[in-house]
């Protein structure tokens, strides 16, 4: 079932105009530290590297962990709103989430206000155990934080009563198009700061999906290989889902309770009508499964001096792919290049002084 | 005495063409509740603001906060490095500081070496009570760390020792051309980001020198004007010395005991060069001052989630001046302008756990 059809690069165009004086243009950021560390990893995937084959990976991170509210959630956010009508803002916007889209949602209508000059009334319902820190920068854009539960179906229910009380608009977490294409921007936008060299794939973690399929939208018209990535536990379960073509409804994304990832931002099902997508022939070209071990690892080396910013652990996932992962190092060597450029979108950096005790 | 010539942009152009792989073009941030509070403080600058002129201020900040190593600083030692023969750098190379050159030197130096393919054995100094994280990150980059006494004028000599030991290079802090095109690439690239719209004027914050000379070398041929930012005690003492037309030696930048200022990376002298380009006519429209308080108060607001990476108090004495400096909204009103647009270099994000402190 096909909700939506997947939006065209044109569209994806139009979107970045529409939220371009609003978003950061953030950097692309290129190390040959980490260049190094996935070149060594090709040795591991299938005899390249070192051995005669000298096969080198070169590295593109996309850095929307320095974005506005710290994640390319607030690119989709800013764009859904920017397509709506001031009377419809007026009824107010609401938004659930574990942290991250509150506070991209609550300051997306905060800008959005002051440029149009109304009051958008926003409210954002977060799980009772999301931490202070989540919880005052969203308040701190204006928002009215509301707890539910501590499993997501506590906060889509929540979410959807406010939405039946008062008239408000809900702001999707990613099964939209108009989110997708403002997520989608990012990728757009990484493509045409590496214009100079011409990437191989880009890689981008999945949780809703909703950037997937951007990257899908942006990549796919340019020959540009799209790979997802997640932990193997507790993520979307995307890679199962591609062997048995059926997304589960897993008991883990729905319970809340347990918290088998570090990566707790992917801890989320995937959209219906992205999940379409990212099954269409030819869209997705392989899911990449990290362990927890890969992405404290990564989250060891890229949060460093060097790096640009903090990175959190979901947005470790995808570089800790590039890094570590045996399957994405056998895709690698099989390209028979000399030289095989990557793109990867670090997606968000919402790690705090708390969250760095569980590197230790 | 000129010791060099101002570089031309076309200098500059050709810097920013050597470095481009090695540094990250950073994000241009803009902020509607940043260019509220700049509008609010021309209230009380001579009449604007509210009072039937409105005038409007946009900001443009240059997000070099998250350049690698944290600070613009970095270009310029890239570029210092990426002019010289391998057989130069391979006698080693040397620098001083109080911890952020050190590490941007120690990168730089690490990057080349591994660029090239070559041994570049890299000696920072700094002083003894310098943070074990900046001492570390240094020594992370590879670099040897000798510590001195606390006084700038013992790092210079332990340095000098080391050349002359050593027969290793020394990289100027900020009085060097090659330093100062390789810092201007960051106001170069500034114009370029924002070429939609046309600044009327860029604020620097100026310790050494070399990013304000830099600025000049941009704006000048450009008509863009340039301000000098810098703390009302501690720093260089430019605002002084731009009425006397003579720069002081003084104690409190060569005793360094005392710590009159938290922008501690401004606490330094201007380089004989660099000042003979900063008096020169028509340079540097004007230096405005800003007070400890005024540095903390623009501390809370830009170390926050909207912002692009963490701020240290150097880099917010550029932005404390376009939000609370009286004198700075008498020039904006005297423009007699609807929106006067403003560039200001946000020039580093050493700003960790344990600075956080004097915020409080």
């Amino acid at each position: 079932m096909v909700l939506y059809t997947l939006p065209s690069l044109y569209d994806v165009e139009q979107a970045a105009r529409l939220i371009a004086d609003k978003v950061v243009e953030t950097p692309v950021l290129t190390s040959q530290r980490l260049n190094g560390i996935a070149t060594a990893n090709l040795r591991g995937g299938g005899g390249g590297g070192g051995e005669g084959g000298e096969v080198k990976v070169e590295l593109f991170f996309k850095c929307e962990n320095v974005q506005k509210t710290g994640s390319f959630k607030f690119r989709g956010a800013t764009h859904f709103l920017a397509r709506l009508r001031d009377e419809e803002l007026e009824r107010g916007v609401v938004a659930f989430s574990t942290g991250n889209y509150a506070q991209a949602v609550a300051h997306a209508a905060q800008v959005a206000a002051f440029e149009r000059g109304i009051r958008i009334p926003t409210s954002v319902v977060v799980p009772s155990n999301c931490g202070r820190r989540k919880v005052e920068a969203a308040e701190s854009y204006g928002a009215t934080v509301f707890r539910s539960g501590t499993k997501p179906l506590d906060r889509v229910d929540m979410a959807i009563r406010i939405v039946e009380e008062t008239g408000a608009i809900l702001v999707p977490p990613a099964d939209d198009s108009d989110i997708v294409v403002g997520q989608a921007t990012a990728v757009r936008e990484l493509l045409l700061q590496v214009a100079g060299h011409r990437l191989d794939a880009v890689v981008v973690p999945s949780g809703g999906g909703g950037l997937l399929v951007g990257a899908i939208a942006v990549c796919k018209p340019l020959g540009v290989t799209v790979f997802a990535a997640e932990p193997e536990l507790g993520g979307p379960g995307l890679a199962a889902a591609m062997q048995t073509g059926h997304l589960a409804l897993r008991s883990l994304c729905l319970d809340g309770g347990s918290t088998p990832t570090i990566a707790d931002g992917l801890q989320c099902l995937t959209g219906e009508a992205n999940w379409e997508h990212i099954r269409g022939a030819g869209n997705v070209a392989q899911v990449f499964s990290v362990s927890e071990k890969q992405i404290k690892g990564t989250l060891r080396l890229v949060n460093s001096d060097e790096f640009v910013g903090a990175v959190e652990p979901s947005a470790a996932v995808g570089v800790a792919v590039v890094l570590f992962s045996s399957a994405f190092a056998r895709w690698v060597v099989a390209q028979s290049k000399g030289v095989v450029r990557i793109g990867v979108v670090v997606t968000g950096g919402d790690f705090g002084v708390e969250e760095l005790l569980i590197l230790l």
